[in-house]
């Protein structure tokens, strides 16, 4: 990574810009559309923002996309303390913007309400399919700790080189699969910003759970890998 | 790119002959059939003819298949600007091949009407889920741009060998998992050109935007990469 | 290609075997269960047969478990014509084999009935969505043809090594993608004859097509890369 | 695999855990959602678990997460006997732990009854789709054979190498797409027996089956490659 830190905060932009808007943007634009994508449409979407641009940018910043990632990488040793909290200002302001053009977007289409529209995540009554509190921070708090676990050891240096992008975005692909019903799915602090400050009411009140158990999971994962990997 | 400009466009011709006939093919023959393959088959019959033909006719042409993906790498200083309008003509010329097999399959079942059975691109009154024109025009120049900053970066030589045939065609498969709804997607000029012609009327009147906006989308891309990727 | 030519054919037999299995036995037992696979699954397991076994037996036989995928790598110049006949013999009698697994598992079912439960193809009255015979012949010849000019292209040394399997995976899972309603997608004269054994009737009488068609597509294809990639 | 018996045993843990959380968790909570992911999805997760997991610690453990797999390499010649109890055992707790969860996250929504909700194993009138005990015996048999094979195969040192998560996870994929209806596809003891210490019943008195009947193929498979694939 001997990139400057302006051009990695730049890919780290570009790359939530388009997580958001290709994982919140299929799902606010293309789900329910008839014959539409449902949710293994959405799950695929989030999947392959995240397994494209690992092979676009991962060699400018190394394509966290999400604070939680960043932070699971510093736990594991992988990512410098320093640069933690610029990568997480880039990584917001990139999904503030993917919500503004999906807004700008969706609001093209007659009748679009932005209160039910915009995949925000949610526990209890704005659980998708009504799970309570406890069930979302426990899939949340399991779900990204297995992810950074699994970042974890596609990156190292004795996985199969060159496949990381392909295992790490099919992995978040997999997490939508188990766990839309139960928040709408986060592991991302970034990603659930987004979409809240343009919903607003609730999803801002509901917005702590999404920093909490995801930050709690890259901690567990991160350090959880990085004793079991460790060579004798 | 040793070989002789008649063969490149040979492939650049049966290339984008075969990201029609699947793309818009599967979309006119498939994706309304009972337990049919729906919007996330067609997404993926897009994105796959692109993954497969740049991993059979890359090293023949680069695989391009898009006037704006020639474009774009144009303006990313990796293709040469004296084989822009060669590549462009094999590419529409291939795609209108495409929409005549689709013709002709597509007329040996009865009730088949070409007026609303191509596949063609269109906005407000043509868009597939009603979404306006400039909601229309948005979506095209984002997810181009998108699309070309991918290809830049995943055929840079600083990301993993081998790979990028995967991560383009992927690429295609989300942007279409996203836009469906608003316009059917383009990001290519030949690929609307081709079932245009056919469908006649409103497909032609419309067809303007579905080369302007994705032109205007792989200049910002290619430029967007180039600034982006530059060393220090 | 060091392998004596007994294990060769015992590793197409067991590959074909996988390929009608695999596509076929879906189709007959999940394609139709409430929430079940539907075209897009059955697609994908077409494919998943053949990625499948390209990266267990490629080293040991080519893995071409079709027919028609050896005559085309003879006339593409890369399969020697001796070993023609044995192939297509091993080839076939795997796929008989896993017609009887289908129809012994599908039997295990009360109202399981084999005249319309095999997966069969078919043209005309046989089509799934009506197609005629023209429709079914032109939709056989060109998927053909464009399978294996992927496969001479993926598998040229000058393609990216190892990732041949992918490519030619998911080329058969677009081809159904795009042609299951017009015949229920064949390019296999192996996988045609297979099930039609079983059905009879109707299913045999048809079957002449899913030899002539896809021959005459593997001709054309292996024709059309040769000419395509040979250096000046 | 120099790596200590404790630290492999904990990555066969962390591993089957996953592999039964994504696996039959997608099931329990996604499958019949509205626009839920029905068993392409289901399919989809549970190759996703072997792909992902075998990228992250298929060089610490070898990632079997199945003790089908492990006995299927023992007779393949692949992996020493001695380990092979350590390693059960540890699958086993690990799809224990990942019912468990399962279990906690599903009691979050109101209504959710154990009995028919943790995608246990069946057959006759368990299966979902009512298929006989011969029927679900000959499926688990022939599948598990196939996938040992598989599995032999895309790690033999003449296949391609670091391909082989892909072709195993989707392999995985594959064996779903086909045989959910018949017995909710097992091919994996562990996976069968943490959903049904929680369901109780019928499931327990049917599990037997889960484990004899993989195993059996296993050691076909096993055989099977070892002698077609052996260097004359």
């Amino acid at each position: 990574m001997s990139m400057p830190l302006g051009k990695r905060m730049g890919a780290e932009l570009i790359g939530t810009f388009w997580l958001v808007l290709g994982g919140c943007g299929s799902a606010v634009l293309a789900a329910s559309f008839p014959t539409g994508i449902g949710l293994v449409g959405v799950a695929l979407a989030f999947g392959l923002t995240v397994l494209t641009m690992a092979f676009a940018i991962g060699h400018i910043s190394g394509c966290h996309l999400n604070p939680a990632v960043s932070v699971g990488l510093v736990v594991g040793g992988r990512f410098p303390v320093k640069d933690l909290v610029p990568y997480i200002i880039a990584q917001v302001v990139g999904a503030i913007l993917a919500a503004a053009v999906i807004y700008f977007i969706a609001s093209g289409k007659a009748g679009f309400e932005v209160a039910s529209g915009m995949a925000s995540n949610g526990y209890a009554e704005h659980s998708p399919d009504g799970y309570s509190l406890a069930a979302g921070f426990a899939s949340e708090v399991v779900m990204t700790a297995m992810f950074i676990l699994i970042i974890m050891g596609a990156t190292d240096s004795r996985a199969p080189a060159g496949f990381a992008p392909i295992a790490i975005g099919l992995a978040l692909t997999l997490i939508h699969l188990i766990s839309i019903p139960i928040t709408n799915t986060s592991v991302n602090p970034a990603r659930s910003t987004g979409p809240a400050l343009f919903v607003g009411g609730w999803a801002l009140q509901q917005l702590w759970l999404f920093w909490v158990a995801p930050l709690i999971g890259a901690v567990i994962g991160g350090a959880l890998y990085k004793g079991l990997a460790r060579e004798p």
